[in-house]
């Protein structure tokens, strides 16, 4: 039973798990808990007492015991949808003792084996110990070779443990301050490197009463979390003796919710609740005839109460919830000419063309004088006016502000100019504009522009070519002309995110690697922040007009967030359109509702792990050469990276 | 005029070069050098007061003034025999100052761009500054993907240079003390991570009067470096004074010479050498009639005089000299059957046999008395008999010793049975050898035999499965009887191996990365001591036999060597044949003049940069399944590596 219903949200954090004991009778098992209210259970498969090698084998076969109940005890959807495997806690692949360690290999690849026969859709694996990992995660990399669908997610501490220091302990274990802390983040970064990043190799962390930093937990949101475990003692006592959560652990698990990761409980009941509470209103909590409470019920509908409190996803966010995490490639509006659905899409984004419509509105009162409101036209020219949404922003704008226009469209797409004539026709607006069906940067204007309006702009700036277009178009613009946008600055930031990373290494080859994506980063942890990139301001009056750039960015991490994996680089932009109306999707000052343009993901071929207090230091370049642009990347500190889209063989804007 | 003759050299570190001024008049560069006798120039190109900006085209380029002279003042084979392109010094890609970066990029790029129009085989680049590197590192990085077979060497200082304490300077070229030395080596590592290990991108090593240690040079044995350009105020003055060098300084230039690098002279006459010295006889060195010597003549001389002094290549390293540095595929004898050629080669191997000899001697003589020698006949077989080696070496044992033996030859290859019946035919041994065609798995014994000699070792001792074939043969040995060998153990060690990495990635796909090679390493860094990996003994008394193995090892990396990059790991053996007989490959008491086996290497998928004083971690896997056994290895420490080979979808041995 769902923890309750949230408009907009469909997520499987809806549903929440609960951890056994081990019991051959699963079925009382299942029945018992779902009917208290659970989703799911997380239950051993296995006798945590059977040992491979006091069961050995014959030869024959014939000697072997059971080591599980049949798979028939369940049907096989309660298995698939009802069950994630435990998987035996006693098991150690790295131990010292050799016999321990060939059991233990043993046991995980039966109980593997087994799980992966009832089709369970995940297991969780025990954590690994401090000696180290490799064995284990040597053969957790094999069986994840073969077990189809089904996820394994480690089961790791969130907060950091202390570690006995001891010679014995892997150095990736030891802190950089030679210290008694660990943070369990490294393990999970062995695991998963020694596994390559399998994307079936998921985490399920466990919640104990105390909580390490915002930062430190802020790198969890870019790895592939599945589940938290919460533990009942991790609780507080509310004034009625009932549980409850801290703040910290309130926002925690408010977070969890937002980012699809499911919630279990587990432990015993610690708080004395009396028994004659009395039941909500459609409880269906009966078996074998009487209503029996589940013990962990005011656990459980504490966490229903937080799932229910949150606020119902936002208009836009419902509306992007389909895109998030989804790589796109930026489009190439210069090169290819852009379809109607594009067209239509981008028009509808009202918040920016009402921002487009202020600075055209300042741009006109300071170039005209209210006296001279009725005597002086301004020439305004669009250049890249598509079907037209610039011209009515500036239009409008002439209207509001009481000013004369004479409007230029310049559009090179014949496809969109064929529409442009149509609106000029129907809104009347013939005396007033002029289309022009060329390329701006070789159009012949019959006279010179007061202002200059475009949307030329990509996520990450100058990605469409809007310097250099612009710098074709300025021709034609007065000496003292106005250009919207004035100028426009890029952004870049580090982040974490396994979920794109694999995406991205699916393709299997290298030109996907050294390809800057449009994406609505969702599932990510954002590192450090952001840092400016390029700058173009319009118009350019340099002698010789440059667009190359190199910029070299040294990002400093949070030293509470630990050692973090960094998978690449989240683009924004910010452009000044005319004084203080500014547009852009900066985090930090992101123009409020606009949909235009989701974040650029400018992914590294293989993550670069940084430790704790480390600064990363990344270079970028903005190449040109006659037919194209294109960017080139590298990290080279604390690791250096090739230097990716050399001559910008994988990805490139073409002129 | 090469160096002089030493027999079996026929590598290129025999011609030498000298570095010069610019000057437009090449053709009389080249001619007083070479009739000076050196081989080759190292020539600036380009006058190296030209400046890209203040030669600016004036848009038709008729405005642009030559930046060199014609290429026809030179014949094509003289520009690619005898010049090398030295590139203007001044270029700084990665100044502060945007303009000289520009000019530093466009200067680089015709430079190159000229070089590449001459044919030459390489230019020299300048060193990085101590700024950082990236900007150039990138630019060159475009240069590579161009420049077709031309190769270009990245001048560096050998010694390291004190670096001045600046916020400025790149983290990388700072030490981990934090302290005012630097090391060349970290620039060189960082510029070829950039350009991603291009093939094409070489060293170039500058060695002036004071060296590092002999760990820290070792390093470069494992990079390309293509010259060593040794400088005149690097020589002393010997009791005539005449130039000579430091024994440090005649050990560098002596491995140089083994390492197939390149002596390149600079600087000026230092030496006060009086005019009237006699010319050896034969001396060429004439120019418009008159004898003029060449001012460089003594350093020469010297350089010369060292290569003529070093030893004759060893006969067997002649015979192997084909073989540096070539990959290739270990053998699969069990599952493969081996070719005439194979068996030929192996055969010859006389050091082998007769360690063989030794061993079944001793064996014979621990096992009957000399009272029973007449009486006693002892049961021998040889499994995996071949054409017979083995067969003839326990018999001239049974000769040596005066003991009667009896000896079964099982072989599995039909095709070598046919041959090992016309031997014993033509020795006459048909009474005492019996010749067996099958697999020794699962041959029926007529009877058991006393001693079980076998050959079947690979370079990393278990991997031709040598294990698995003796646990099934020895069903056949008397309980007190002997195998010989008795035990073998393998060794790992971690190696710089730019040549080898870059074979292994030109196949580009992954599992070429998965595989061990069987290799004679040459241009190879070994960068810390072997350590044990596997042990196998025989016969084996276990109940239950158990093949597979893990081992944990930890490589410590002496202090002075600085920081390197690992690029895989070279693989040895060592066995015990019979007590104190030995036969193995282990460097440290490698049998000698045996050449039946190549180390093995072990690749990284991708390099470990390893800091100076950090341990490298490494964990080994023996994996056996029922129609194969695999390797999986990685690396734990300082970074996490995949685990390669994961189930053995790369590389296996077939049962």
């Amino acid at each position: 039973m769902p923890l309750g219903q949230r408009a907009g949200d469909k997520s499987e954090s809806r549903y929440c798990g609960i951890e056994t004991e081990f019991n051959d009778d699963m079925p009382q098992v299942l029945h018992q808990n779902i009917s208290g209210g659970f989703d799911f259970v997380v239950a051993p498969l296995i006798d945590p007492s059977y040992r491979p090698s006091s069961a050995k084998n014959d030869g024959n076969g014939t000697s072997v015991p059971p080591f599980a109940a049949s798979d028939l005890i369940l049907s096989p959807s309660q298995w698939s949808s009802h069950v994630v495997g435990k998987i035996s806690s006693w098991i150690d692949l790295d131990s010292e003792n050799a016999e321990l360690r060939r059991d233990s290999e043993d046991a995980l690849k039966t109980e593997i084996a087994w799980a992966s026969h009832l089709s369970l859709q995940a297991c969780i694996l025990p954590p690994p110990r401090a000696t180290g990992c490799s064995n284990y995660a040597r053969t957790v990399n094999q069986l994840l070779q073969n077990v189809s669908n089904m996820q394994l997610w480690i089961r790791l501490p969130l907060e950091q443990h202390e570690a006995v220091e001891d010679d014995a302990i892997d150095t990736n274990f030891k802190t950089s301050s030679g210290g008694r802390m660990f943070d369990s983040w490294e393990w999970w970064n062995t695991f998963r490197l020694l596994c390559e990043h399998h994307n079936q190799l998921c985490v399920a962390l466990d919640i104990l009463s105390s909580l390490p930093s915002i930062n430190s937990i802020g790198r969890w949101f870019g790895e592939p979390v599945r589940a938290a475990i919460i533990h009942t003692n991790a609780f507080l006592t509310n004034a009625r003796g009932y549980p409850c959560l801290s703040k910290g652990h309130q926002y925690l698990i408010k977070s969890f919710f937002n980012h699809t990761i499911q919630i279990i409980l587990s432990g015993n009941l610690v708080h004395d609740i009396s028994q004659e509470r009395i039941l909500p209103a459609g409880d269906d909590n009966h078996f074998e005839g009487l209503p029996i409470r589940h013990a962990l019920r005011p656990y459980l509908d504490y966490v229903a109460y937080l799932y229910q409190s949150m606020d119902p996803l936002p208009e836009q966010e419902r509306f992007e919830i389909g895109y998030r995490d989804f790589l796109q490639s930026p489009l190439q509006p210069l090169m290819d000419n852009l379809e109607a659905q594009t067209y239509e899409t981008f028009e509808k984004d009202t918040v920016k063309y009402t921002q487009y419509q202020r600075a055209v509105c300042k741009a006109l009162l300071d170039r005209i004088p209210d006296e001279k409101a009725t005597t002086s036209t301004t020439v305004l020219m669009v250049v890249g006016a598509g079907r037209g949404p610039l011209v009515r922003a500036s239009l409008q704008a002439a209207e509001e502000t009481g000013r004369k226009l004479k409007v230029y469209a310049v559009e090179k797409n014949p496809n969109a100019v064929v529409t442009l004539h149509s609106l000029v026709k129907l809104e009347g607006w013939e005396n007033i504009v002029t289309i022009i069906s060329s390329d701006m940067r070789c159009w012949n204007a019959p006279e010179k522009a007061d202002i200059l309006v475009s949307e030329l702009l990509g996520s990450f700036d100058d990605n469409e070519l809007s310097p250099e277009c612009l710098d074709g178009a300025q021709r034609f613009l007065k000496p003292d002309g106005i250009s919207i946008p004035s100028s426009y600055t890029s952004y870049l930031q580090p982040i974490t995110t396994t979920k794109l990373y694999n995406d991205v290494k699916a393709h299997k080859d290298l030109a996907h690697f050294e390809t800057a994506y449009v994406v609505k980063l969702h599932r990510v942890a954002r590192l450090a922040p952001p840092l400016e990139v390029f700058t173009f301001t319009h118009p350019n009056c340099s002698a010789s007009i440059n667009n190359e750039r190199y910029e070299k960015l040294r990002f400093e991490i949070p030293a509470d967030t630990g050692s973090t994996l960094v998978h690449g680089f989240a683009g924004y932009f910010d452009s000044v359109l005319y004084k203080d109306v500014h547009l852009g999707i900066l985090p930090s000052k992101a123009t409020p509702n606009m949909f235009s343009w989701f974040p650029i993901f400018f992914p590294l071929r293989k993550p670069i792990y940084v430790p704790a207090g480390s600064p990363i230091e990344v270079h970028m370049w903005r190449c040109c050469a006659a037919t194209k642009v294109w960017y080139e990347w590298c990290v080279s500190s604390p690791l250096v990276s090739p230097v990716h889209n050399t001559n910008g063989r994988s990805y490139w804007v073409g002129l």
